[in-house]
């Protein structure tokens, strides 16, 4: 709730300017739309200067349609849909463009896609993602999508898993000078530790679930990273490349 | 390994200043010292902005205040000691007044202490510590004391937890305009999820071990914590607050 | 065993009405009719408040069919088929036509459906059914379902997720006079702490298997909801929602 | 956030009865005292019809008598302290008695104890409690000294596991008939199933961390609370006594 | 390695019956066929009074028939073929006609086949196997259809879950004067502690993985039997219908 | 319910020997004692062949000696008291020699003891209790004091774990000729698969909690048990040395 | 990083045969190439006596090929593409076939397949692979593949289960006189004990996901071989073959 | 079981050297000592190339001391008391003392000893032990103790954790050189999978319990470890640093 809107809401109503009865309503209706299935978050950029993304699962083509258009009617910012299917890209893009913002920038993960509507404006840092193995791709597509959406061009380091170090050393400068690192790794994670002894820009560690049998779909790499003897790594969900780009975004201006 | 450090080093041997004999042993032995029992990390400092700190579980006092001395040796730079019981404390601080840094600042947490010698320069960041409960109070006081002795001067907000959401309400502005956040939670450990929903700025989460039964030590805040719906949260280990301080000064300048 | 229907039953023995080996007989074979592969429970709905739901799962559409008609041969009363797939809904809906009750109402939840013959009469309370997000919806569509058997017309608030507080306080009002209220949530569940937090009624809290990678398919939001600060929370299994409508309609009149 | 007491005051700014400088004041202060290291809910009773319990555990022993003093400074209505050691227990009696409200009542579990100060009006509902096994008693102690501080006298029904169904038979007129039972079980935890399965009550189930090996300290009870095959039981937290009494409060008059 | 078909071994080389080099080659050689891809161990029924079944899983139709056919070599005595699918059951099937043995009794349990050629004699025990639910069906099919095999004629008992006790309590008798008793069930599992506190005879418990989210694939059954409060209950592995009908032939004559 | 004990009752009442109140009074009070804290069921011994053992752990010593001397007051059969500290043997054992009982046969495993009192009369089976490991002694400890108060006088073969197999080889007569085998083996439990592959007598194999890390606390052996690739193994509960023999005393005469 | 080639390197620089810049330029780049999703190592075979292997999944058919092709590039040496569909061997084997150097060998595992291009020279070590049924053989057949792409003729012995024990006692002289075993086995793994207990050599332990219900996928038998009583047994992940196979290359010469 | 053994023996039998009953008598006696509560393996040694050890837990002092002094019996090779408590020792070394052999070497590692008589003639492998921290010399102190035992001299690098790489990458050339690679290392356990990327030596992997938290007491590192991108790395128990030197003493002459 935020307070500085309620001191201004507050004071319309001691100057008149408001009734008492419409500033509990507005209080409470403002910063979202009801759609019946979904409470579409408009106030969200404002409040955590991110914007509201629809997951897709679980939602028809219709549904992640009709959102998708509710946060478009928003003046300006980035739209995302992530982990969307084909039908549900579809329906959104279909929407998107009939609203004028064109259909979205689809990143194909393989089992599913981001997709970026209206990109916001550039942002100066540098960040790059470290993945351990090309199987872990498909998690830093979505992430790299949403870090673009929200302004950010990140380098790409593919393949920088601990079993051939040099790979990684070769790439130590731009690890050792980015403002912020992002690794994506999974079987046992390693990769986090030792990028996170490499480099003083802050790292956020994705477990992919990347591997077979104990691997246990990306516990492992979960908890290796939790426990990592490197100082001031953090940790996102297991495969959530949307969630590390979003930390991204918290740390840098 | 320092790509820069190895140009420079390679360009003394081509200009003749080094042998490539030396160049060698020197690339090799520079950057800690081997106190038999410890390679102590001299280089941490410059290569993560941040010092090496001694984990004295597992150590004898002597190995601890050993270790202590050694980096001290180096001209400046604080100097931790994390999770020490009283001998270890009292080891480590005679070793310290001996060599004219001072007993160091003892942080007690109730089961171990926190000691910092020789505090780092002031940083500017404006750093939020939220605990959920009064419980979680050991794991903010070695956050805080790590914290301190890396410069920042965070501000406590305890006894914040969901089920009375009002004391968090209330403290809306403070978590709303911090630099960063970090939330301190055991049970069920929601606090997480409500705080990044209410900030811009990087949350970083540390589960407690604090409850009983289904708490199961920590494990559900820790998944509690990594599911979060508020985007961009990350998270250390269990009862990590000397984690949770790293990573904060990883992300602030 | 209804030791009130035993006394009846023993009195009839001592009155003469019924011989010793009739009393055993009857007392063994009334209260459930034995279709070979079923017990079907007709003396549920009298000794529990509630009827005997034919679980689909694992059971032949005949098998179904056979025991909703079985149960439908009692004079009243609801009678549900839950989780049932498009086959299993036909064969009961047909016998249940054919018994002049009609096909049932088919809630569906995307993979399952729910089907209500014989919805019981208006019960008064006010059920308040809150969801953290969209995906939560099709556990929510089975809850509502059952209660509307049951007697109850209960109210959605969808989307109510933590990550957008103001959206859940734009309905406490709704939440803080209901009669129950029953919390679905998935990820990390954090929600059922909040509702807790702002209600006197029983809260009854459905984890769900939303979400990925650390979400354990609903493991996480169950421990979560577990170990809640908010004090009173009651919990039942993961995407049962089945269940906490019939914990609804044991607190309620 | 309460928000018809939002109306009130929205109300006075409207009528020039507060400044908004004080609405916003009063809002963000009102419902809690700040101890410094808590925040003590003096708006817990009013909202959620259920006292502020204070947790011991983690706590010092002032901070024990320094919350309970400042929670019996509200004119009326029980205060809890729970899973409190002995020292905890006398520094919280000597304030309280110092008060003029007594020593409190001390309910012993063995290991932990409960202290009820100024006990809740009398409330009519008939609650049960049955417990598997004699080792099950510290946590019902825990959960009758709750119900009696909340106004509930509740019959206590012990040793009535499975094993022996006859035992549990004997009493099933209590059972049936009660407003509300408490069930409570560790080693395999079939007795909330069975009691499920005769009472058309609300039934809360609570694992406890009896029995050794498979039992894994409470987990094998709570899976089974929670998978029961009779519809309508719901379960609190491992070792809860004190959550299934809020549940009971929650669900009666 | 059985003792007294040593000393006999050894026996007839001390009379000169067989050369040393003989007796160590049979004695390596004899109880079982090697087929490449598999040892088919023809010394099984005589060593551990039950023969050799084939677990169809992982082998090609080709490799199920021709251990079929090599266990059928043997002059008498049942040949089991376990969790097989169709095409396994037609190979199988087609090569015991071939060697004149009839195409074996299929029973199928809905997701996979045991397949029973040449049953055994009679066996007098009277074996009980009994069923929480309709969905414990498939495993049921499989431990009815081996005890069959192996001799035994044992009588089923479906949906006796305890969530409707009298409906188990109706069939007291079978159960008390029972030799053996098979107890199958998922979810909570609560009904092997029941029926274990009724019955002397030995009770083999089976959990199975019917229920869904808390029910953890039957591993929440298995700990409940484990762990069950009535004394003597042993319990096999999760959906091992074909264990509890090995175990029962261990127990009777 | 014991339905030929009702069938009598429900006789006497027909034939005027009780009045229906009566009938239904005895019926609910006849087959334990309420001690207040326990209900010491007189009955088990009929029911299942085997007396009620009082399980000590979370009784006070005087509990422990009022189940006893309950228990003691039926004419005959044997009482165990298990998994008793000192105190609680030592209270036990006074109230038995009071009644003239004797003190009871103390069996210690180190951390707890079995007490039995007056031994049933000998049972002629023959039982091998087989041991991985001298560290596995204390759970065969308990299993052969409950199988010798039971009437059976088991042989002992320890220290036969399957890194030596010739250790249990020299063995093999008496374990393939035993009427039933327990099998007690911690660290990775593949002693139960071996012993099962030998003997066609029951085998029911105990987990123990001995070795350390992964032997993760029995849950190692436990699996391995469960998963034998012998058929026809059926385990009790980590540790339960108990319940190994009671399973003995269902399966033998 | 490879200290004698660094030195080499640094000597080269030193004599004026490398400048500076070109060390550090060829120290960074020379190792590996950049596909730009994958760095090639083609370091490894050098560094670890072991080529780099193509591990197939979540990688496109193209990547698969062009890996491979690059792989192939180097003068000798095999190369191993693994766990592949069929659409990654066909690529892989016509980029392969068009270099010359064939299609490679294809060992399909029923799942999926091993490809070897340019197998090794032979190396002399005697390497015997056990299984412990003929489910484990797609296991079973990737270790002997990678094996067989290394340089070893392993020889396979299947179907040796400790249920039959002397299916393995016939084999006891291969097994004991092996320069390296490999025991591959699912279920409850008990094999890679007995196996330990009969052998000198090398025992490295392959778990399977063979089974059901409790061997929990391989867990139970990876949980076992780190368990066991054999001293000296190593385990490599659940269904590795490969890793295996490597770890017994580096055993052997 | 020996097979060559077995036919030295049946030759004996054929020529008349022995009687039947004499060989199977010899056949099942011959390989170790029973001392009642322990069988003494003399044969291990001959078998295995390793002797046996004694495991102290759950051993009596005088049980250890018979023990050791059975196995002191043997006419040479080492022998060893592992996990010894200072009782256990102190009597060891007393029967050793008397027998002549001395107290042996004691090796303490904090909690537990080592204790070996009689060490091994001398092998010429070059082992090297790795530890990620100071926390991890307990168990590297067990596995130096073992393989001194053994007749290995092996070198120990300490503190070599990956946060700071170039402390490992100085010890290059020792880790590259081994003939076997022992890596211990707690927390994240990321040590091994770099070690692996850097020797083509045999890696012997030993997760230990070093840590807190998410370190899961062993877990972490031990799962780390299986899934490592390295390929043939091979593991042993949590904490084993037995097991870890008995596997280097089956790869090295």
């Amino acid at each position: 709730m935020d307070v500085s809107s309620l001191r201004a809401l507050v004071e319309q109503v001691a100057s008149g300017e408001s009734t008492p009865d419409d500033a509990v309503r507005r209080l409470r209706r403002l910063p979202y739309a009801d759609l019946g299935f979904a409470r579409v978050d408009h106030h969200r950029d404002l409040r955590l200067g991110m914007p509201e993304a629809v997951f897709a699962p679980g939602k028809t083509p219709e549904q992640c349609a009709s959102i998708v258009e509710e946060l478009l009617r928003a003046p300006a910012g980035p739209v995302l849909l992530t982990r969307a299917g084909d039908e549900q890209v579809k329906a959104a893009s279909a929407v998107a463009s009939a609203l004028g913002s064109g259909p979205g920038t689809v990143s194909d993960s393989g089992t599913f896609a981001t997709v970026a509507f209206r990109q916001a404006a550039d942002r100066p840092g540098s960040v790059v993602v470290v993945t351990a193995g090309t199987a872990d791709l498909p998690v830093a597509t979505e992430c790299l999508a949403v870090l673009g959406a929200l302004g950010f061009s990140a380098r790409l380091l593919t393949d920088c898993g601990v079993a051939g170090l040099h790979r990684l050393l070769a790439e130590v400068d731009s690890v050792a000078m980015a403002d912020a690192v992002v690794v994506i790794a999974g079987m046992e994670g390693a990769l986090a530790s030792v990028v996170g002894g490499l480099t003083p820009a802050p790292v956020v560690a994705v477990p992919t679930s990347t591997g077979y049998g104990a691997a246990l779909e990306g516990v492992t790499a979960l908890l290796t990273m939790l426990a990592a003897c490197s100082s001031g790594i953090s940790v996102v969900g297991i495969d959530n490349g949307y969630g590390a780009a979003c930390a991204v975004a918290r740390h840098l201006p």
